[in-house]
């Protein structure tokens, strides 16, 4: 099948890092499968980087290698931007598809703040763009939303989509760590940055969470648009409590599209350890999808590392290059809805707060006052000593009490929360879990 | 985006059965949006059936309904085949693809039997055969083996695709229900058909497990190269043993690439309950892959119901739609390898094999010694009395004999436990699982 008589489909490579190197090896390595796989031969024509003398790259020749990232960009077929952040992998990548160059990225702060100036961009110049890779790694979930799941309707989407994040949660869950220790022990195994923030703070799953919404509603979601909690505030405790009620707690981005428009947030959640997600451990990603005729689904792998990262990337390769073999392109990414955001008083959730209060009477009871006054019912309450624990300012000891609510909306329990927090005898800082299912 | 200048793309549906009726009320109710999804609209111009008085769709214009199923298939652009089984759905397929129709059928039998001809005349005629639905439901599992995975090496597949056998296996284990029972109660709450031959003996899987081979190793696999066990044999007792060890009992499609060529099977295996598939309950099914570069992945999801194949079977038609509005088809079945199938003596694993023998000195001796002939070494032993089972021929007790043996190979394991079924003192039917992981 494969014609070689034609000339090779130009591949050029931005990036050279753990990711670019694993593509580089697979276009490589496994050229005459592609070959055959295409029908047309594929050649890496050129890998862009900083600095050529600095990339270890066994599997190319060295000749290969450029600093001329916006020259490589008008030479090839298809780009694969692997360069990471906004600037400058956004004029790489415009300039690449201006070229008429196709286009492969798995670059989620990328995609979920420009993602539709360079859809309609592609669009506009009749070239795709591919991005496998740029949600949950190596895991299918892209090109599912985009077109197996285009005769339904995607309503909602809950994804562990942070391996950094879910590593920690394992930690802690497994070895009883607080979150400060389970983060310096992920940072001394390289599973987590020396700049943690964007993975325990969530933006990195907000960026997916963006991107997820935008495929699965077929309208434009902006990572602006994203609501984000952390797992900062989590304790050990927090994550016993929630196994001592079969529950495991996991940092999920949401995204739905009900009555009151879209929703996408990330945030932590308590939920049963029945449930598929549940099992989701260490680096490992999945997506949970819901639509109105498939029902549930759940697609599942490795969320990061270089080789599946890889995989997901030169699957994304291998596609447009059918296309460019055909003179066709795949379908366009659909943005033909401009649905509204739902409000934030919209979210409505049963929620489990845990605040730290000291040991005396009346506590308890200004605490549930406080509730009932904001119209919050509350649906269980659980209060422990804890002993490890001191105030500053207070000599006696700190009871752990936790309250989980009946079902409100989010804006009312904020405003609960944080007056509470305002009152005597309640000290340290609360953690907030949504309740899912 | 949807150009409604242009003549709707027409749709022909063959068969009006549970899955023809969602699939007619999708492509009926989601017509505007699935216009805009494809750029052009789609219309629905026929729905062939046996007898137009007993079909009821509510969502279509009656006058749709006809018995003229080869013509339909020389009018449509797009033809749907539900009509389940090998003929005259064969001649229906072929006849639409000679007429230029691309098609898209939920048919394993027909694919697994006649896949690869086909595919062929498929990509002779430039069309397109899509077929999301024959696998795994409304799980995205095709699509992603023939273009996310392109780029990599799939090395093993893993699938539990047959509800009825999941919900029974479910059943006896939750309940303690011996296979038989258990099968009644399927029957009577209509998961399981009147004959449950093709699910329980493990048919249906079979047709899975080649077409998932035929894809994931691009190579043709047919139904007659697949190796085929059930779970009738399986009892109470078995999957109670299993639960004690922390395993789960599952009926699996099993698909490998290995050095001795490919091998297809199903059979019934013990997987730790920390596994992802241990997890997928009911008539939920999954399919475990793994991949040289992106490791382990899994997809989850309803492997049957109306609705839920409908959603795999409409996003194919979406997708043949583009490519008929963009004039371009999608990637042809690449069979570009002619892999030999693994002999069956290549076949190694570790099997757990349950015996019914009689309560008396030497049994077990004589079985060990079997084994020793046989040079298959055993890893364990349990023995316990089976009080509720008797021997027509023999008064005294029956016990249950369960050997876990080293991995060895198939014909071995086999050839030794026939001889064992021979020897005095054994009576019933034997039990293997294979071990997994």
């Amino acid at each position: 099948m494969a014609q070689k008589t034609q000339s090779p489909i130009r591949v050029g490579l931005l990036g050279a890092g753990t990711v670019g190197s694993q593509t580089a090896r697979l276009i490589v390595e496994q050229r005459e499968d592609l070959a055959r796989r295409i029908g047309r031969d594929i050649e890496l024509v050129g890998v862009a980087c900083l600095n050529p003398d600095e990339v270890d790259l066994p599997w190319i020749d060295r000749g290969l290698l450029t600093t001329d990232t916006a020259g490589l960009c008008t030479r090839a077929d298809i780009v694969i931007e692997l360069i990471g952040g906004i600037e400058p992998a956004r004029t790489f990548v415009l300039k690449a598809i201006d070229s008429g160059a196709s286009v492969v990225t798995a670059n989620k702060a990328l995609l979920a703040k420009h993602g539709p100036e360079i859809y309609r961009a592609a669009e506009k110049r009749g070239v795709d763009v591919y991005f496998e890779a740029a949600v949950g790694g190596a895991i299918p979930i892209v090109r599912p939303l985009r077109e197996s799941l285009v005769g339904d309707s995607v309503t909602s989407m809950l994804g562990i989509v942070n391996g950094t994040t879910n590593y920690i949660l394992d930690e802690m869950t497994t070895k009883g760590l607080d979150f400060g220790i389970a983060l310096k022990d992920a940072q001394d195994r390289g599973y987590a940055e020396a700049d943690p923030t964007g993975d325990v703070e969530g933006l990195d799953a907000a960026n997916k969470a963006a991107i997820m919404a935008t495929l699965g509603f077929h309208t434009p979601v902006s990572i602006d648009d994203v609501t984000v909690e952390g797992i900062t505030a989590i304790t050990a405790d927090d994550i016993a409590a929630a196994t001592a009620e079969h529950k495991v707690v996991k940092l999920l981005a949401v995204v739905e599209n009900g009555e009151d428009g879209v929703s996408a947030r990330v945030y932590p959640a308590l939920i049963g350890e029945d449930h598929p997600l549940a099992s989701v451990h260490g680096s490992f990603n999945a997506v949970f999808v819901h639509a109105e005729a498939a029902d549930d689904l759940m697609f599942y792998g490795r969320g990061a590392g270089g080789a599946p990262t890889a995989s997901a990337v030169v699957g994304d390769v291998v596609t447009e290059a059918r296309h460019i073999a055909q003179g066709c392109t795949g379908p366009a990414i659909s943005l033909y809805r401009t649905l509204p955001m739902a409000p934030l008083e919209a979210s409505r959730a049963v929620f489990a707060v845990r605040f730290l209060i000291h040991d005396k009477p009346g506590v308890l009871a200004v605490i549930a006052q406080t509730f009932a006054d904001a119209g919050i019912s509350i649906n269980g309450v659980n209060q422990d000593l804890k002993p490890t624990l001191h105030d500053p300012g207070y000599s006696g000891e700190i009871q752990q009490l936790r309250l989980v609510t009946h079902r409100c909306d989010e804006v009312t329990l904020r405003r609960a929360v944080k007056l509470v927090c305002g009152l005597d005898g309640v000290t340290g800082t609360p953690s907030i879990l949504r309740v899912i299912g």
